[in-house]
């Protein structure tokens, strides 16, 4: 028998009619013979509404009961399932986390799913489908927790990996992981299947399908995903091992994020602990820096670091660089009107000739290269925010995406 | 120390600055040197919020999976006063009811409060304040469980009787207990003292300041109660054993309940079984009977019977009873426009003349009376309901009330 954990998110089910036809997909699973393990998010924009309300009380609500709070969003979702299940005539039960246990550790507002018990779950799977709230966990305390915005993903694949599930699949309101931003680039395709890192590269980079730590831990656990939609039939993206992936493109996909700000530290000695001392102040407020580049001066006696962060966090971050008395370097200067474009594939490791083709399509355009980044499966270049959409669309004809 | 629980209803907890304002109240009970347990219902509208989504998914929708639902109503307004607490810097923590755990037994939506486990309560209330979502409980299979409305009140006063409180005060949106309603009848007065009884006869008359089964469970463990009001600093009304208390007025209040319909049987062959046999077909369909009045009727073979119900539900009593195959009488008359007016009072029993004071007044008025019961502490007639608040203002007025 194949068991299956099917997880659910804000929109699909941000209404009850929603709910409803969610049921009916997991309905129609259940009776074509698989197990079913459930997890949903909060109703789509509940979990906001009851941040407003803590905020109301303070800027710096207890974390402790903000999870006794929040947690309360995806109960109410998962009752409401179960209901509309049992609604179908199908044998339905919701199991909170405190009744499974699902044990977590860490902060509060921040933890990991660490195990969960099955004794539970296994007993009522032949008799039913599982319905489960996302999103949080049972410290060792006894005390709920959360784990982080997009946390129903993680759960989903937790407990694909703990009860050792055949599929976990991620409805979600998009198709599926596409080649580059649908919404931006008519051309724009639905990749079939993708292999965990690219996937990681892509999500984090701006197609925001699924959230990144729950791939890592699919990756970490080789558990199977696909991400499809709620509200169509079609094929959604299968996320797996890429030794199963068979490329025909070097390139999988291009991914952008636009808001950035590009800082450049100009003639920095260049002595161990130089980086750690920019960065660990920046660090400290949660400012988060994305490409770092570092390159030799002519002199070989100092340095230039070359960095990325997002753009609402310029002005503190050149506060705290010339409040900063540990680093001594000549000049700052800075550029606010930048983005990152970039192309990921695993692939591309075995194609020569693909950082060339991209920096040949660029210039092709016209499009000034300011900054660039690689790593085995995706190479980034910082670009004028201006040329954005343009470079997105050439570097996708190029590389056989259209 | 003196423990206290103190208990907060919907409307006491409404909106963000509403739990301020409790919390403020709690803050200060706490620093006068008070341990406090605090229950806490749902913000007022939630529950009906909640029920509305259940139903526009089934009209029979999962009691189970509806506890689930609407357990999260009282969790959330829990962790705001919490949370709101901590910001005054006051150590405040909600313990979910499955963290007690609180035990229940019965059926779901309807269940028992039976014990409630006092280990981690006892050792956190040397510490700061311990913060309660009333209304719910665990059930032995380890699932959560409702109280039925107004069950907040009821985990009130089964804490302040296992955690053995010196006070068990409910804070509400009135002054406390009234001689009889105060938005109808002006000259209305704030009862200071009334003995569980009386409280009980006047709540279930229609001054629904307090669930009268929590009434009624206190009542039964001796645990003192005092309502009160969220919104002004008076004193408010407390509630003790009845031989605690010095009468000076053989009345405490004058009670009464309009939308009622009166039904009578006439000629109901008088053997027995016939009274279960007329309401055993209407307690099936949870069609709740009044006052029920028997009289012998002349010729010794047959009898009348009479009885009140709210008045919704005439048309389907009617209908029950004509399609009652069990009994047999000769005329049914009803009449759908009448109320009950009582007086209440443990002093009555000892004063003679109440009856016929009571009688006499509404002689006075022209008020004729319809239907009589009676009880220890309580005198109900049943009358036309366009004389209501006439009786209840002369009634308030002749037994010094006013």
């Amino acid at each position: 028998m194949t068991k299956k954990v099917l997880k659910f998110g804000g929109t699909s089910v941000g209404t009850i009619e929603r709910i409803q036809h969610v049921a009916r997909i997991v309905k129609k699973e259940y009776e074509a013979g698989n197990q079913i393990i459930t997890v949903v998010s909060a109703m789509s924009g509940k979990t906001n509404e009851l941040i407003n309300l803590s905020r109301e009380i303070s800027k710096n609500f207890s974390k402790r009961e903000l999870d006794v709070l929040l947690s309360s969003g995806e109960q109410v979702t998962s009752s409401l399932l179960a209901g509309a299940l049992i609604e179908m005539n199908i044998k339905a039960k919701t199991f909170l986390n405190w009744q499974i246990p699902i044990l977590t550790e860490g902060d509060h507002n921040n933890s990991r799913i660490i195990n969960s018990s099955t004794e539970k779950i296994n007993k009522f799977l032949d008799q039913g489908v599982v319905v489960i709230p996302g999103f949080q966990g049972i410290s060792k305390n006894g005390d709920i927790t959360t784990i982080g915005r997009g946390g129903s993903d993680a759960t989903a694949v937790a407990m694909a990996k703990i009860f050792n599930a055949d599929s976990c699949e991620i409805y979600t309101d998009v198709d599926g992981v596409f080649s580059t931003d649908p919404n931006k680039i008519p051309v724009a395709k639905k990749i079939d299947q993708i292999s965990y890192d690219e996937m990681l590269e892509l999500s984090s980079l701006g197609a925001k399908v699924m959230q990144p730590s729950a791939v890592q831990t699919a990756m970490m656990y080789d558990v199977p995903l696909e991400v499809k939609s709620t509200f169509t039939d079609r094929r959604g993206t299968k996320i797996f091992d890429k030794q199963n992936i068979d490329y025909t493109k070097s390139v999988t996909g291009v991914a952008y994020s636009k808001d950035d700000a590009k800082i450049t530290l100009i003639g920095v000695e260049d002595k161990p602990g130089v980086a750690a001392n920019i960065f660990e102040p920046l660090n400290k407020v949660q400012i988060n820096v994305d490409m770092v580049i570092q390159s030799v001066a002519a002199n070989n006696k100092t340095t230039d670091i070359t960095f990325t962060i997002k753009r609402g966090d310029l002005l503190k971050t050149l506060e705290i660089l010339n409040n900063n008395k540990k680093i001594k370097y000549k000049n700052i200067i800075h550029n606010d009107k930048v983005a990152k474009v970039s192309i990921v594939g695993a692939g591309m490791v075995s194609t020569p000739g693909v950082t060339y083709k991209m920096f040949q399509g660029l210039a092709e355009i016209n499009v000034n290269i300011l900054a660039i980044s690689t790593s085995e499966i995706k190479l980034s270049v910082i670009i004028k925010e201006e040329n954005i959409l343009n470079a997105v669309k050439k570097l996708h004809t190029i590389f056989d995406l259209d």
